[in-house]
């Protein structure tokens, strides 16, 4: 019944994945259904990373720090950080370590608003090695529209991150359109500077929260004191979170598949194991909806050479 | 000009107090002002205990410790927790341990929502030992006033206190307008449990933050990477934020003294000394805005026995 002009999530293909979102919609958001959700319950949570924009063949915050670290300022712990960041993408286990040193690289002197200015000014200029653009334009189209269109039904939408949140909030009012206040991720041990009259925040080299696997359920928790009624995540970092999601009456657990090579990338949610279990089975075992990028997506950017590059990698 | 009708502030005397704030809001809210700020960097932060509700003789949250402590299922530690509880009060030095402690008599096994419910419970009924009534009945309606009248302007309102979040969040939408979200306040260490399906969130017996002096300025960094412009407070516990509020270019820093031994307490910020100064002198220097409860509120709290109360203790 309808017609494209109102197709209220025109990326994604027709077909079962695209009503079930639509349908979680309408059940929860219509005042006269069984499974009506008030608003101040409407709460959803966004991974980032491989979620809502491209993480390969690096991430993002990866690739800042790689560039930002071996600037001249630091550079004389460069090979030691080169073999780090090679090192940590194997395993989450490294994570923490890595965290804990690449902070120490920042630790000296620099504030937060330093920090953030500096991602700012990165990402308004690095350029993504496959694609040629920036990296704020690898946001998958079809998950704009989807976070436009849970705003639009009421919902709150947060970023649920791993990565550092004074990485992501830069960016994120401008390209999800969800501020500052909704960005629960990592963040690091600061301290309040003073000289005289000058107050300034710095980065410690410490961790102080890690929002991955279970750190996601309670980074949410702290801030919120809510359980979110919808989740959407790509990885076993995003098991639990979607797990926590599943509790409430009504949910949508939504786990992307990054299944196109020719538009994206091909891999699996991770290769390690959840239960002894794939995340993959284990998410189709709990009824979450796995999406498939290839079959799923009918546009994966919104921006132009879409079609060209697909063109170039045939 | 205005008539009594249309005051922003009926429960403020007319006075310098009280047009420094309305001027201040007005300032920063025309669009041809020169002091114009926009909405997104309206921000107004709000200490909880003594400055938007009574704080004596005993912290809200200490006396639902002490109710819930010396309840059946934790007795046998009471008389450690009484003495505590005597002794945390002198000084801050000791709310770290207190805190600490108090978490831990919790931790048999309660749940984040477990703490949240016997908070609601116990808000519910418990009652002031001085005034009889329910504590979110001591919420200060000039301050009331004040929340609501910078909402109207386009702020947003956060809560920022040493007090548990877990300890406000029960309440505080319901009294002071100001959502979970909106809650910048301490927090214990949180863990995952998993059982088979069921997924809650723990208590540790683990500080996690402290929004206590430096650490509000922290934790309201770390939640929205922003500046207050506005910040009230009345303690020695809050002369970070409303220095940190100073940094911007437009700011409204209000010190709510506790002059009014009649209707209130009648109490100092802090006996200690902030860079060898009283906490009153050094806001004074500063030129922050200080509340003469006393003489600056003309109505104390919304309920109606305020008079009759004034009269029993002439």
């Amino acid at each position: 019944m309808k017609n494209s002009n109102n197709d209220p999530l025109p990326s994604w293909h027709e077909g079962s994945v695209k009503q079930r979102i639509l349908d979680f919609l309408e059940k929860v958001t219509t005042p006269d259904s069984a499974h009506y959700v008030e608003e101040d319950e409407r709460i959803a949570t966004f991974d980032n990373d491989g979620t809502l924009w491209v993480e390969k063949p690096l991430l993002a915050q990866m690739a800042f720090y790689k560039k930002e670290l071996l600037g001249a300022d630091v550079l004389e712990n460069a090979s030691k950080f080169k073999r780090a960041v090679n090192w940590s993408i194997r395993g989450v286990k490294d994570l923490g370590g890595l965290t804990k040193m690449l902070v120490g690289y920042f630790r000296v002197g620099i504030t937060t608003d330093e920090y953030r200015s500096r991602v700012s000014k990165w990402i308004a200029e690095a350029e993504h090695p496959r694609y040629k653009c920036k990296y704020t334009e690898l946001v998958y189209q079809p998950m704009q529209e989807v976070l436009q269109l849970f705003a639009q039904h009421g919902f709150t939408n947060y970023i649920v991150s791993g990565g550092s949140a004074n990485f992501i909030r830069p960016w994120a009012d401008e390209v999800y359109n969800v501020p500052e206040n909704r960005i629960i991720a990592s963040s690091s041990k600061t301290r309040l500077s003073k000289r005289g009259d000058e107050l300034a925040v710095k980065l410690e080299a410490l961790p102080f929260s890690f929002e991955y696997r279970s750190g996601k359920v309670l980074g949410i928790e702290r801030r919120l004191a809510k359980r979110p009624i919808a989740a959407f995540g790509n990885s076993l970092g995003d098991v639990e979170m979607l797990r926590w999601a599943r509790t409430t009456a009504q949910s949508l657990c939504v786990l992307i598949h990054h299944t196109d090579e020719v538009r994206e990338y091909k891999y699996g949610p991770d290769p390690r194991l959840y239960f002894g279990k794939s995340t993959l089975k284990f998410a189709k075992e709990q009824n979450w909806q796995v999406v498939d990028m290839k079959n799923d997506w009918r546009t994966m950017f919104s921006f132009e050479h879409d079609e060209s590059f697909s063109k170039e990698n045939k």
